[in-house]
């Protein structure tokens, strides 16, 4: 299993490639090649639009890989997605993509365009703490499909995102089809109105209300809200659930943090 | 000219409630009426949604009021805007309503709905630097529609919305017909990466890109990006609008400001 590691979004920080590396070292299953534009830096991105689009342009036309890693959120990948998937060669069908956070605009895209793609740990997770489990636990999904990397109570189809790339997406040309789809969400460093917000605007899509229900991950960090906001994140999840005539399955296990699970997206992947 | 205040966002200070009775009291052309509601708090909320609702719709249905005032932003009122605009008694056809920021969405509505709606300074503006210039420009164009309380260079129709706002009722039943429009868009309190993330979502929309042209009011009380973002505000959202097809008209006189201006939605209110 050879992986390869772009940065469609913010820069990767050195040492937690180095971390990263070590792992795999220890391990036999796979192999792993951080593309040098992991470690460009032009304002808020790992290098300008055309140099992240050309690294993950070029791991996904190489046939010598066979999973492409997204090396970090924080913002940017929108800014290349569309481009990222016209003319498709080949051996971009025949991979598996993962990440989270900012890559969900990825993970929408390519997954409507037919890839194969999950929801997991990336590499700058390994600076979290407890992030080394992180890494092994999405390694281990990469290169043997461990069924305990998976977020435990998926239904398929299955897709996961954060809820404000969710909102972002939706109405672009990146937003897949979630007709009964096991939709779960999560968030991070946000303040509890702009998830009351988010959700409205998320539950009023009428392709959103085709999912088959929505679960909630870990809503961390959130910043503190003047005066305190009347409802908890699941509250607040739930009201506009109900609100919309979608089912609210409850809590999941995914979120900004090192125990953040795997979910793959669509039924193929499994 | 009988104006009512109501708050469907948040709680209004009871000093701007004061220092705003004190400036109409030196008028001889408006009456202001500070709905108790105004003065209600409920976590975030100036009440319950069910007593913001009751309270904008007991002024809406009432014929002895000319003007709607929405007392502030903050957040909130889409979470009513809908129950807001169902039914709607015959009085609420014959006044017009201002607001902006969070308001907003209950502009969108209010106006795809068929009422007069404008942007525009609200009764808490008054405790910012200048506020007085900004509530008596509000009151100029409530009692005698001032023009030199416009933003100068309209064309109409025009609408104006706090780009977030915008984003958030993009495929809501609030979502209004924008073909043609003078769109002008602002913010205030966010990130670069936020402005970009929430301009790709805008510009992507169908409606949107039927607009005459965007143009952008002040960005404010940006807050630090680390590192710095590539571009600034104004390169951001002529790049989307490149990108999208979209006139870019340049800069707008509108913000979270005391000098914000005035921009009545479609062509009637002129």
């Amino acid at each position: 299993m050879r992986i390869a590691v772009v940065a469609p979004s913010c820069t990767l920080k050195p040492e937690a490639a180095e971390r990263v590396r070590a792992i795999v070292a220890q391990r036999a299953d796979c192999e792993l090649l951080f593309h040098p534009q992991c470690f460009l830096s032009h304002g808020h991105f790992a290098g300008p639009d055309e140099a992240r689009l050309a690294a993950l342009r070029e791991v996904m036309a190489d046939p010598s890989i066979d999973a492409v890693w997204f090396a970090r959120g924080g913002y940017g990948s929108n800014r290349i997605a569309g481009a990222a998937l016209a003319d498709l060669p080949d051996p971009a069908r025949a991979k598996i993509y993962m990440g989270y956070s900012d890559a969900g605009f990825l993970l929408a895209g390519l997954h409507k365009t037919g890839l194969d793609v999950a929801w997991g740990p990336m590499p700058q997770d390994v600076l979290r703490t407890g992030g080394e489990a992180a890494v092994e636990r999405a390694l281990d999904w990469f290169a043997r499909r461990d069924p305990a990397a998976l977020e435990p109570a998926l239904q398929q189809p299955a897709m996961a995102f954060n809820l404000t790339v969710l909102s972002n997406l939706l109405g672009t040309t990146l937003e897949p089809d979630f007709a009964d789809v096991d939709l779960l969400i999560e968030d991070v460093s946000e303040q509890l109105y702009r998830i009351d917000r988010t959700m409205f605007h998320v539950a009023a899509s009428p392709n959103v209300r085709r999912v088959a229900r929505i679960r909630l991950g870990r809503v961390s960090d959130i910043i503190a809200n003047d005066p305190e906001f009347a409802l908890d994140e699941a509250a607040i999840v739930q009201e506009w659930c109900d609100r919309s005539g979608i089912a609210y399955g409850g809590r999941a296990d995914i979120g900004h943090d090192a125990a953040n699970r795997v979910v793959p997206f669509g039924a193929r992947s499994c």
